[in-house]
């Protein structure tokens, strides 16, 4: 395996004041990073997917506060700033988790809002090596593991959730392949997952979105590992659409069925998935592909971008806090009061 | 609605002697017929998805024995034309059977070869207008109408079977709408399903290939209708990919799922789908869309064509000799002795 340096998508240049995020609409045809001053930009950022990623747009936006305090803003622009961040997409709970724990340091030195960015991103990373650690030996010998989205560092402030889990398997010896989904309409299994995987000398295929079950059907896949872009109290999972379909194939073929997600993920707050506000995206990037129309000019097309899958479905949450099975609100309740 | 010619992607021009087909890589983009002389074209032309759909290309593969016989093709070349044609694609049966039809005229003289052509056809649309008047009547009322690939007027000699059964519901005076997957990789749902639709006034509302199994859980799905390239003797069913994950979802929600198709699709000497053989196509279909490379130079992809649904996940069959349920085997002999 090529030694690469570790993938992290989201940065602070200490030295200039900028936030560094690696441009995940340019991907894989080029590796671009933007630099940006403002909280503006990166909300805008986060909003048309430049970013993405419930863990690393939370990290994005603790640095986009970050960048507004060093750079001299006052606590008005402040407070706009970080409601403007919590509103840039409203399923990721990590958004308005990260936001909310700088805002109770706003208040604070600049120097210190930024190192409670970096703590953010640190534990963060932190956080996905733990969950690599402890979901790696969940993954059967040699399995073909498929994962939908992309879960990986690029979602994350590095090593990945879903893709965490990949990695620390490869690492601790099993050799593993890994099946993309595509993932349409915005392609993050064949344009970031793909990428990524490739990067690290981790097999890799891709698949088109309808071609999971079957192959499960023909037992070519052992597991599948997703992430998660919040987890409610009775362990329902929001993640990236099509996800739910996977769940229930999956418990069809008695494959196990694994979210791989931050502590920061998980949402106490929001009872059930039924509680969890699902993002409606706009029509035009289901219909506009690489730059053509692929529907005749007036067929509406749908995009939630996110669905649930219910705790039922979900053989195990791993979080660096522990590894939930059900009954998943009881589970999670006791990681809770954990520390 | 707007009244429109009906539309028929396969077509024999008497006068010049050419095979007409509707060129299937241009739409929706633009409406372009292509004219062919030779079996050699018209095989090319189904081997690279020009003209797709299992009704189809049955249908165009016997005016390519038509053409040859009208331009004076002598026996030898007549055999190895049936040949080419009848090996252009493995998986759906309709091109082994109309180029077995075909062959038993192949010794008459060419007119009569034409007019045997023209049988194909014509029985071809009058079985779908049947299909749907028995199918029609499946369709819940004001149902939304979920269908995968294009199994329409395109796919068949004329008017559909899937979007027959869609057809004779609308023009019963059921307001029904269509949930048109968009069908990764060739994308016959965004392209086709979208296009024929949306020219004959029905509403289609397009998704990408991972919503469905989540608006079924959002009870927006009454039922699934697809087509079928084959039909094992034991009710099995092979059809474009991503349909078998449909028909478990479907299951799982407890929605009805039909197979529409005509007689020629059934193949009761193939005992059981795990006989029907299943098309790969190449890994450079998945990863180009539109000119573009959607993932990084070096990832393989899967293609397997189409999937097989077991009987047990159809709810019903639907040709023009009747319907049939479980048991499907019992049910299909049954239709097979009838005529």
């Amino acid at each position: 395996m090529t030694v690469r340096e570790p993938l992290r998508p989201v940065l602070y240049d200490d030295a200039r004041d900028l936030v560094r995020l690696l441009d995940q609409k340019a991907l894989p045809a080029e590796e671009r990073w933007l630099e940006l001053s403002t909280a503006d930009a990166v909300a805008a950022a986060i909003r048309d997917l430049t970013v993405r990623g419930a863990p690393a747009i939370g990290v994005a936006a603790a640095y986009a506060l970050a960048v507004e305090a060093r750079r001299g803003a006052g606590p008005e622009r402040l407070r706009a700033a970080a409601d403007l961040l919590a509103r840039a997409r409203p399923t990721a709970v990590n958004l308005a988790w990260a936001v909310r724990r700088m805002s109770a340091r706003l208040g604070a030195p600049a120097a210190d809002v930024l190192a409670e960015a970096h703590a953010i991103r640190d534990e963060d990373e932190a956080a996905c090596r733990r969950i690599g650690a402890l979901g790696a030996p969940l993954v059967p010998a040699r399995a073909r593991v498929l994962t939908h989205c992309n879960a990986g560092a690029l979602a994350t402030a590095g090593y990945g959730t879903a893709l965490g889990v990949v990695r620390a398997a490869v690492e601790s010896g099993n050799a593993i392949s890994v099946f993309a989904d595509e993932t349409r309409p915005f392609l993050q299994g064949a344009r970031l997952t793909a990428w990524e995987l490739h990067r690290d000398g981790i097999p890799v295929t891709l698949l088109t979105d309808g071609m999971a079950g079957w192959l499960m059907a023909r037992g070519e896949i052992g597991c599948v590992v997703v992430g998660a872009d919040r987890i409610a109290a009775n362990g329902d999972v929001a993640n990236k659409i099509g996800t739910y379909a996977l769940a229930v194939l999956a418990a069809h073929h008695r494959l196990p069925f694994y979210v791989a997600a931050p502590w920061s993920t998980v949402d106490l707050a929001t009872p059930t998935g039924a509680d969890i506000p699902i993002e409606e995206r706009g029509a035009d990037e289901v219909v506009m592909l690489a730059g053509q129309r692929i529907a005749p000019a007036g067929v509406p097309a749908r995009y939630p971008a996110f669905d649930v899958t219910p705790a039922a479905l979900v053989t195990a949450i791993v979080t660096e806090r522990g590894v939930v099975r059900a009954p998943h609100a009881a589970g999670l309740a006791t990681l809770a009061s954990a520390r």
